[in-house]
């Protein structure tokens, strides 16, 4: 039996290092009046979410908009236990490739497009161990 | 070095057998004009997502719009391989607790509110194993 866990708010310094240890993140747009989420491989330059991307829906919608949104998370089933950090912010589009670091895509393609989410806002929340795990853990390690 | 793959669409009834197989996912709803981005506990109960929370921003705001967005994804940093599946469609309460299965969220809280997302667009892609680490495993077995 797993116990539930309290929900911890994240120091936006922390959430900051989740973003520049993640590589993959979920960019959220506005299409049609409806949100819509994308994968993709990113880096955080510092001050900022940078991605490549072709022409396409996430490049048109992630410029239409004032802002975009950008997630990234790591959840553990076996422990119940996890963190997300959501950036909300303005995309604007970086011409030629002269910024580093690039991020690189897993997927083929051009992605001749890089973008730039510079955040208005970065929060981040944690679902920690729950107590009666770690306790379980200390116990099987024969603590 | 690992190379790059090619994205493959994935067959409707795929997305529906990873959607079921998976419990934690992500809701985007529009708040403020832009978009924002809540990780999920949730089940698949064979037509639409559900998933429980309490009042607040998630709730509200994916009560207000005709559609949001759901999205599930699993990468492998190690192998530059994965899928996501996005769902769209129209989030509705549903009154009391008659409905089953269940989700059962991970954090405290009361969470006496079911929404359901019902879709109206299903969809998915993979990033599968670039066929060179497909032959570097291969080779590695001794194969």
């Amino acid at each position: 039996m797993t116990e539930r866990g309290w929900i911890e708010v994240l120091p936006t310094e922390v959430c900051e290092r989740l973003l520049a240890r993640e590589e993959v993140g979920r960019v959220a747009v506005i299409v049609d009046g409806h949100p819509e989420v994308f994968p993709v491989n990113y880096r955080w330059d510092g001050d900022a979410v940078v991605f490549r991307t072709d022409e396409g829906t996430k490049l048109h919608a992630s410029l239409s908009w004032p802002s975009v949104a950008f997630e990234v998370d790591d959840f553990d089933r076996s422990t119940h236990s996890g963190w997300s950090v959501l950036v909300v912010g303005r995309a604007e589009e970086i011409p030629g490739w002269k910024r580093t670091p690039q991020p690189q895509p897993w997927a083929t393609g051009v992605k001749s497009h890089i973008v730039r989410i510079v955040p208005t806002q970065v929060t981040g929340r944690r679902l920690p161990l729950p107590l009666v795990n770690a306790v379980d853990s200390l116990a099987a390690d024969g603590g």
